[in-house]
């Protein structure tokens, strides 16, 4: 069992693919390195392209010569893998752990700032116009519970039969200096649906979409808007921790 | 009077110089773009060259046609300005302020890390070996109050006849996570000196000092102990914040 964070600027997403690089395929390439054949990996959260993460989960499955201790392992990893890869920790899991399928919560976090920072343009959003946090909030409110939606999510081709009905945990703005933090935890999310939910979150702080007009799409309606077009940057989302019924 | 940070990793410090990017450099090709004149400019705190700041304090004179205001200038200037430096705030200040001249003190800021980080290899000292946090803390006390730092100083070769002694207001450890954030305080510091204070209370750290050395170091003796060897790197670095007698 491996927690993981990174910096997904220059990949193309969490799950390995032909043609791109991506965060496991680098953890693939250490791991095997390490462990001196092919290894099992899973993650828990399938992070787009440009997307972050501070909490991944991922398991690990080799049958190693010899049985190096978790440090061993850990700091193995982290001398192969890339900068902006860190391992942060290396637990061992149950025989049969996986960290998709038994993971019961996620939770990502969206970073808007309102002015220009020097440090993390690569790690946030820069909203120029004056945002009214208070509409945003009370937005933010509507999406706790049960929900279709299917307005908020792109169609992945993986999954043609997906069902769009999610039970939203928590949404909430936070604000923290010139931040907005954007928090949301469920079972499971939609492709793109945090990136979707903030753009929408962030045409109601504009003024451009009222907090009737964002309830009406919570529920499934309006197809007549155009929610695909305000899907928010990639640089802004994190995916920030991962949840288990016996808590890690 | 400007509040300003910067990612300094892509500059050869804040003072302007022939055949290097700087970040005073960067700032009045921004202003004198936007008031289409000369401009003189002069910072708090001359940041070497890598070393960050969340806090600079600068000072900005101009004779502009019209009067424009400080919000007119701030998104000028920070729409000429590139991405690793912002400008936070822009204030006006007394006709005859120098940020360097009126500044009390300057407030530093060095971070390490004890374990690998995805986002901020650009921003932090990564030190692998165990640290003993409580000696650390202990010798970091020892700073405060009068000494003789010529110990800890590069020769400035613009400055032969600077006095060594620095009246440190303070100097702490403290740990947040896996980060190790060591503060200073004094009316102004000698160049290079926090980045070696910072080496000699890793060295501390590590036990390839006694507190004692150390102790003895900051009192200007043990000429045989080569201090410069220790320098931290810049990355780590930032200039924190700048102090004026009528608070700004």
């Amino acid at each position: 069992m491996l927690f993981l964070e990174y910096d997904g600027t220059r990949y193309g997403g969490w799950q390995e693919q032909k043609n791109a690089r991506t965060v496991m395929g680098e953890l693939r390439e250490a791991a095997e390195g390490f462990f001196g054949r092919r290894v099992e990996i899973g993650g828990a959260g399938r992070t787009d392209a440009g997307v972050h993460a501070t909490g991944q989960v991922a398991h690990l499955r080799a049958e190693p010569r010899g049985r190096p201790a978790v440090e061993q392992i850990l700091r193995a990893l982290n001398e192969a893998l890339p900068a902006d890869i860190a391992v942060k920790e290396v637990r061992e899991a149950p025989a049969r752990f996986h960290a998709r399928h038994d993971a019961i919560a996620r939770r990502y976090l969206y970073r808007i700032t309102r002015r220009k920072t020097a440090f993390d343009k690569k790690f946030v959003w820069w909203v120029k116009e004056p945002l009214d946090v208070i509409a945003m909030t009370q937005a933010a409110a509507l999406l706790e519970g049960r929900h279709d939606f299917a307005r908020f999510r792109a169609q992945d081709p993986a999954k043609p039969d997906e069902p769009s009905v999610v039970v939203v945990a928590e949404a909430k703005v936070e604000q923290d200096g010139h931040f907005l933090l954007l928090h949301f935890e469920a079972s499971h999310f939609l492709w793109r649906m945090v990136r979707r939910l903030t753009g929408a979150l962030v045409k109601v702080g504009k003024g451009e979409l009222t907090v009737a007009d964002f309830k009406a799409l919570v529920d499934g309606g309006r197809p007549d808007l155009d929610v695909a077009a305000w899907t928010a940057p990639a640089a802004g989302l994190f995916l920030e921790a991962v949840r288990y019924r016996s808590a890690p």
